[in-house]
């Protein structure tokens, strides 16, 4: 299993604090030390750093607490491998190109028996289910707007028919971003805040840190968060629904839908009723 | 303009020697301090790191000289921007995903209105020459394999058919690689230098540092070390020939072919000859 981060700003934002108590997690406050990932926007196209390290060792994670790169849309990943290997290729997030813009996805969660057909024109390069739901969802997009960039809106509304259906093969709670804006669908864990003016001191919960937003921000910034598990203690993080959809951009929630609500919390109240093809082979 | 540095061995070896003397061209001994990317490939997947800091002052830079991660295949690029901006969007090397790996590319030199169609398969993130010939080379590959993966020796048969027709819009020095092999090729300036058993000590150009490789290297250690200028004042680098596409796998050359030789030979003695459709935009 792992954890997600995911952030949404007006402005450039720098993700150290977040950061910071997020990659606590990878070894100290938490065991997700299988490998970590990165991905910060600029506008279409964006930096990605992986490592097979944990985020509390790796020179590439210290370097990234430590140089605060502004973005307006990160997306960040620690795993815990509970079965498959520890390889670059199988790293969140993925990285795919469409329509002349970089596309960032992270997953948490295990699909079982996930194999539908793809086109080729996105093929996944290690053999997690996760990568595999990436390309799907591409490939999906694609086979509805072929080549020609759709509005956001449109997109939402492919992303909101299709998640559930790859929902039907396991837990999917999932990050992506297009540099633009960032849509978040959660099947069973997910939460989210946006921090505006007026900015309030934050505390986090895995480190001894406390950041007073007030005295480095400006009225023009906002910043949504989208996290697995709240980062910190005295703020009020909204948990999604299950089979909940936001779309964020410029630090905000946009749009909203809620998908297949109900079978997912008769899943939740008795988890025998969960389909589950074949066992996790990932 | 720019530099190129590419890397292909038959194990998994660190640039970091070359790299150091590569570095410091980005702003010591030469002036290419207009950002720089560095991709290592492990099996089909890679990592990419870039930034528009110079490669001197850059702390991912100073992080790639002092953490070495071993690869079989590595590209690295320093820009000195001539025209255009500075952007990450715009940063070499290129990454895309084809056939289920990723696929690297680098380009030096400037391409004069080459603007053919593309299919949409891949896009252009940026606005840059070298990253539209990056996304016809791919376009090419498919329109002829479609979605099955061929041999390098039939993915060679198409770049050095395709190589000389992108070659006539200007200066066509590159390298790719998709982490099996490497493809290289050279328009005007390209230098390479295979390393292996019996090893020597090698002495950096750009920085007072030798390395006696045969106290780091076992026997079956080779390393093909491609680049813009040679790095070494003590070995003996090989120019590439105008045209000349060289496919580097294992650590050597396995697939030479020389292209269009006789026509850049004559533009190389009468620059006049040159075909420039139109002005420099990028």
């Amino acid at each position: 299993m792992c954890q997600l981060l995911g952030m949404n700003c007006a402005t450039p934002t720098d993700i150290t604090f977040s950061f910071r108590g997020f990659s606590q997690r990878a070894g100290i406050t938490s065991d997700h030390s299988d490998g970590f990932g990165i991905a910060f926007f600029e506008d279409k196209a964006c930096r990605l750093f992986v490592d097979n390290q944990s985020a509390v060792e790796s020179p590439i994670a210290e370097l990234i607490r430590n140089y605060p790169i502004k973005s307006r849309n990160v997306i960040a990943h620690i795993r815990k491998a509970t079965q498959g290997k520890i390889t670059l290729e199988n790293s969140h997030p993925f990285i795919r190109e469409l329509w002349g813009r970089q596309w960032i996805f992270a997953h948490n969660g295990d699909l079982h028996g996930f194999d539908p057909k793809l086109t080729g024109k996105f093929t996944p390069v290690g053999n997690t289910d996760s990568e595999r739901s990436f390309c799907y969802l591409l490939d999906q997009l694609v086979a509805k707007f072929g080549f020609v960039e759709p509005s956001l809106e449109e997109i939402f509304s492919v992303l909101e028919e299709i998640s559930p259906k790859v929902a039907e093969y396991g837990t999917f709670n999932f990050c992506l971003s297009n540099g633009k804006a960032l849509f978040s669908y959660a099947t069973t864990k997910l939460h989210w805040i946006v921090r505006e003016y007026p900015f309030k001191p934050a505390r986090l919960i895995d480190l001894d840190v406390e950041v007073d937003f007030s005295a480095v921000t400006t009225p023009d910034d906002r910043v949504a968060v989208i996290t697995t598990e709240p980062l910190t203690d005295n703020e009020q993080w909204q948990a999604y629904q299950p089979g909940e959809m936001i779309l964020f951009q410029h630090g905000k929630p946009i749009q909203h839908a809620t998908t297949h609500v109900e079978r997912l919390a008769r899943e939740a109240a008795d988890p025998s009723l969960k389909r589950v093809t074949k066992a996790d082979q990932y």
